[in-house]
């Protein structure tokens, strides 16, 4: 799997001048990830973004590491012949009309698969974008350059995407949004040949990553895949659709992905310790989490919750009961510490409503205290902070003092900010940049702690 | 009720001029709402942002429609007493420290109800941020100016909020984020005597409300109130929190709220045609998709889907099945409509992945005509639109067409957007205003189809 993150030559068949074309965008991106080490083929064409361009692969004067495909479906099997003849050991198909269309694409699906077996090609996808090494900034997907360039943040989540589109898509997300620190990210497509088992198995020893992230439309390979993430300690997060029959039913359209018991699965992911997500927000949250804050797995995780509002306590407790965890119940030392903000007339539980303390002290002294206090408590196992965004109070919260308090207790804490959205915004940023992850919604942040804490 | 939404004269205990103050805030809001009309009252001041200031209540000098009190929990009974003396009726008390911090407080509740039984006066609070009556500018809470002002949009929804901070914050949220039409915000409180039924009872036949919107910790009177929302044809979509034993200790701690049998309520919301939401977003959201789009009740809605990505279509599929909805199946016309923007290999099907139809035309025809043909099948009974958000074709969507398909086939629309955040959000407000719904994430939009199509 390496050489498909790490080629030092990469040639493109179906590169294109037309600068509203994907295969001009691909090329743009693999001469900007590996300058004249990048090779495009087009017969029509003697020069491609002042490169030399080829007629075909097997003019290229220097050995191939990976051959990327993006000509018609009916065309692949001829270009995958010559990479057969030039020893191309590393072939990425992005070009679609596969498996997915039926009959005709199944049929260049069995033709591509006999070419590479007889040859020792790895094949990657088709109906992809191809893998992006974000760690060594090799971009080998067809994503158009102004949307990403400059926008990614290097970091430890490794996320394996088996759609294009959805992966492009959330991609230009997140890039917009927060800073979401990756490694690789993979979309794989149809997976004729290389699929999330080989990429679980690579992540699992590549030494850059630290999280494992991954939405797959089928798991033909479930028993495999749930060995090989009980012999890790990385967490692994999984969004696995087709979980109904409308699902399956669209997914073997797709990406001609077959049908499974899903019950099944569930409870085999749970047996592995792989963290189910329920949705693509839900899966990128989780993992981005995951790869900013250490985890804590316990048997049944004991939060403490601090927030401006009692009404989101309410909805906190209910939430915390619903992933299985609980309310954890304060030492009478932190119970005292906690009463110091508080007006004589309240005495403080867990959810901690800190309204009352914050009209008396304003936000920093009871924000702070009740923080500490619930960190520093042994019964606690996780901590749940709400804050209030407002355009007049967005400087009365230390952040610094909060940042610094994961350090010194090495406990998880997750931040959910409501108010204005402008400065929720800002701050969310400010906030992960120091290791705080924060959620847009109160049962966000407790699935969070929830993968936080969860048993492994 | 009507008078706590509509009062000519107000006074308001506990009147500051400290800007810091909330009584401050409350003052300056109550002087922006009602002017001279507006009758401060603090023993200490001569005069308040330029209005003579009373000592007390009796030292008005004409009839005063409703009293807030915003003093010391233990002074409220003495106010009251002054409200009873002058005949005031309509009392809004938004102090808290009452039966949510136990015995004393309990104590209070008791005198406060004492009085007010035994002069005819209805009590709003306490605990709470009061009413807003937003149809007409009326400001009757003590939130900070600077975030409000100018902000709110008119229109049908009425919302209930059993949480004065978590009301405030998700209100300085949704003014900062799309437009949402709002007629009346109340924040209740612990509910001493004015409850959701009261509210309820109101809004059923209050003009200017076209959708309930509720967060509630307790439904006491629970059968009154399913009663109320089947005699009805207004959309009630109710949050009730404390669904946990953690969640109803809390909300015990918070607004002094008894616990209740919550498999029991929920069937009895079913059953009521009550929409129940799970957390305060989607409360939000599913309110302000109902105030813009026309619902049309069936028993089980046959949803299209018509998508940039496949992935998102299965992700989708899914989500349907979930909700007890269906895939539609399009009749032979409707497939020989779509089937004009795609490839000759490619037979779309529902959820209709656009991909392949963009490679060849460009965003606009496909989406335009998929779009169309969906709305126009008589089988397909609401249409869920997804549209990639990137930042170089934020102006290759045909937004105006799109809203024209709404009114003129008569059907729910929604629209879910992916990519650039900042493109997402300008788009998302535009979209709004067109009165098109817009989710964040996919299970979002669905969640709003099945509001839309719920059979009432």
């Amino acid at each position: 799997m390496r050489l498909f993150f790490e080629p030092k030559t990469v040639a493109e068949f179906g590169a294109s001048t037309n600068s509203f074309r994907p295969g001009n965008h691909l090329a743009k991106n693999l001469k900007g990830s590996f300058g004249d080490n990048f090779y495009p083929i087009n017969p029509k064409e003697s020069e491609i973004l002042d490169l030399k361009c080829y007629p075909n692969l097997l003019e290229i004067p220097v050995p191939i590491d990976v051959a990327i495909i993006f000509i018609p479906a009916a065309s692949v099997p001829e270009a995958l012949e010559q990479c057969a003849k030039k020893g191309v050991k590393r072939v990425v198909i992005e070009s679609a009309g596969f498996a997915e269309v039926g009959e005709r694409g199944r049929e260049l699906t069995r033709q591509c698969l006999e070419i590479a077996k007889k040859n020792g090609i790895r094949i990657w996808g088709p109906n992809c974008m191809g893998p992006i090494n974000v760690t060594q900034s090799k971009m080998m997907s067809f994503m158009i350059p102004g949307t990403w360039e400059g926008r990614f943040t290097k970091g430890g989540v490794s996320m394996v995407v088996q759609s294009g589109m959805l992966s492009a898509g959330f991609l230009l997300h997140v890039l917009s949004r927060t800073p979401f620190g990756l490694s690789k990210i993979c979309s794989v497509g149809n997976k004729m040949d290389v699929d999330e088992v080989d990429l679980l198995e690579y992540f699992i020893q590549d030494p850059d990553t630290e999280v494992i992230s991954m939405y797959l439309e089928s798991l033909p390979r479930g028993r495999r895949f749930c060995e090989l993430a009980k012999s890790t300690r990385k967490p692994i997060v999984v969004l696995k659709s087709g979980r109904t029959e409308y699902g399956s039913k669209a997914a073997s359209s797709h990406t001609a992905s077959m049908a499974q018991d899903d019950r099944v699965l569930d409870a085999a992911f749970r047996q592995a310790g792989i963290i189910r997500a329920k949705g693509m927000h839900e899966l990128l949250d989780v993992s981005r989490c995951l790869g900013v804050q250490r985890m804590k797995p316990v048997k049944k995780a004991r939060i403490a919750v601090v927030t401006f509002s009692g009404g989101a306590g309410v909805v906190t407790a209910d939430d915390i009961k619903d992933y299985g965890m609980e309310l954890a119940k304060f030492s009478p030392e932190t119970m005292k510490k906690i009463k110091t903000v508080f007006p004589e007339w309240m005495d403080p539980e867990n959810p901690v409503d800190l309204y009352p303390a914050i009209e008396k002290l304003g936000p920093i002294p009871p924000v702070n205290t009740s923080l500490e206090a619930a960190m520093a408590d042994p019964g606690v196992d996780a901590v749940y902070a709400h804050l209030f965004a407002s355009v007049t109070n967005e400087h009365l919260f230390d952040l610094d003092f909060i940042g610094a308090l994961i350090k010194k207790y090495n406990k998880p804490l997750v931040l959910w900010m409501l108010g204005d959205a402008t400065v929720e915004t800002r701050l969310t940023a400010e906030l992960e940049s120091k290791g705080i992850p924060t959620a847009t919604e109160i049962a966000k942040g407790v699935r969070l702690l929830a993968a936080l804490t969860m048993k492994r």
